[in-house]
């Protein structure tokens, strides 16, 4: 589980006074980048011929954010596939604990060579484990 | 149905050449307000007290977009529930016809006064039928 | 000379129902990759080993723009120096008039080997006067 | 003065792994709404019938960020004048100190009744000199 603090400026806001739609993917980028440079084993590995390569994302826009406001990001593994994972992103207002967004990640290691997604089993699967899981609430499937 | 075209620039893209994943929302967010341009009506109603919100967005990526393409986006009303509405927005290479991402965009009506989301029945159904439908492919749910 | 149009949408506004100051320069780099699709010498060149490299942005706010406005964006060569060159773009408001912003770009062009700004003569001058000048107004210094 | 620190993500980024030229600008904006962050005086007055309202900003671009390079942020009031201010922004490389960017910004306190340039004088004045300064180095003029 790791946490990223953000907090809304002027040009994060929309006409409605809001954060716009694509700003909040920029957030959840934020975030994501935020674990890579804690725990940089997932960029070594994305040396190694893998590119971590985000193929769906699924998020709920549930209040909205507004100046001055700062959000808590807080990124965790929710569940390894052989061939994807997906990374679970909650966003909540940090005062009011009001919950802002939260989204689905999905994301595969593409191989260089081969332009597919790779296994993700063996060291590969331990360095996803070990950078932004594992969580009791794992689900392996 | 309605067709937006957007030309692939240097400032759309990242580090990788492709087009990054928060500014697709803003391409799916132009196309929408297109619609909106062509066809006023779901403005008058906005006008009237309901505010267009989006309430999640589920997008797949799927294959990369690089630098002078040009990208195809489709925007059709695909299903009409009791309090919300679904939006697909397909975006294809115009030359190539590569599927590059496509959407579901889920939105609401939200009545200014409770701040709840609005019946899409009577007037405000005919409205959005009428701006971006009927498809014949339309679930009615 | 080259004229680009450019619909404002709800995405580009901050807070204030204006438009945000970093997003004009979007506006203005969508206008000159504009010049470059008619007009594609330059970038011939770019392959050729030289790097549009901007060093220098002088823009103005002159009025602010709001939701539905169509801005035009004039951009000519207005100066050739021995080593840098400046466009100056021009923002109104298509139905108003209104000047809403004007900038000053400067660039040179990057030798890729040397990583200095080249001497802009011979046939690079040529491809950049007739890319967006000349103009009677053009002054070369 | 006031400083600001920017860590360069993914995102941040153009094609040729650049920080693009409009996401500075998004850079000092935030560094300038950090300074509002810290010390609200300005901020008060804004709600006191003042708008902060920028009519230039001259940027020099001098040398690219790249991916995980720390950016610092450094802002001073370096002129008041009798109705416009100028905040000098100057960004570097943290570790390196290779000098990234510099620019004036110049901004006018617009008077929400008369919509002009309120005199920088009095209270007004003060405020500012005690949010952004003062400098040894600030010229009056």
């Amino acid at each position: 589980m790791h946490n990223t603090e953000i907090r809304i400026r002027g040009y994060h806001l929309d006409l409605f006074g809001h954060v716009n739609n694509a700003r909040y993917l920029e957030f959840l980028e934020e975030a994501r980048w935020a674990i890579f440079d804690d725990k940089l084993n997932l960029e070594d590995l994305a040396r190694g011929g893998f590119a971590f390569t985000v193929v769906n994302i699924n998020i709920n826009y549930r209040h909205p954010a507004f100046l001055h406001d700062t959000l808590c990001i807080e990124s965790r593994l929710s569940k390894v596939g052989s061939r994807s994972a997906v990374i679970r992103q909650t966003v909540i207002n940090k005062k009011s604990a009001v919950p802002i967004a939260d989204a689905d990640v999905t994301f595969v290691m593409l191989d260089a060579k081969s332009q597919k997604a790779a296994l993700l089993e063996g060291r590969l699967k331990e360095t996803l484990l070990q950078t932004i899981g594992p969580e009791s609430s794992l689900e392996t499937g």
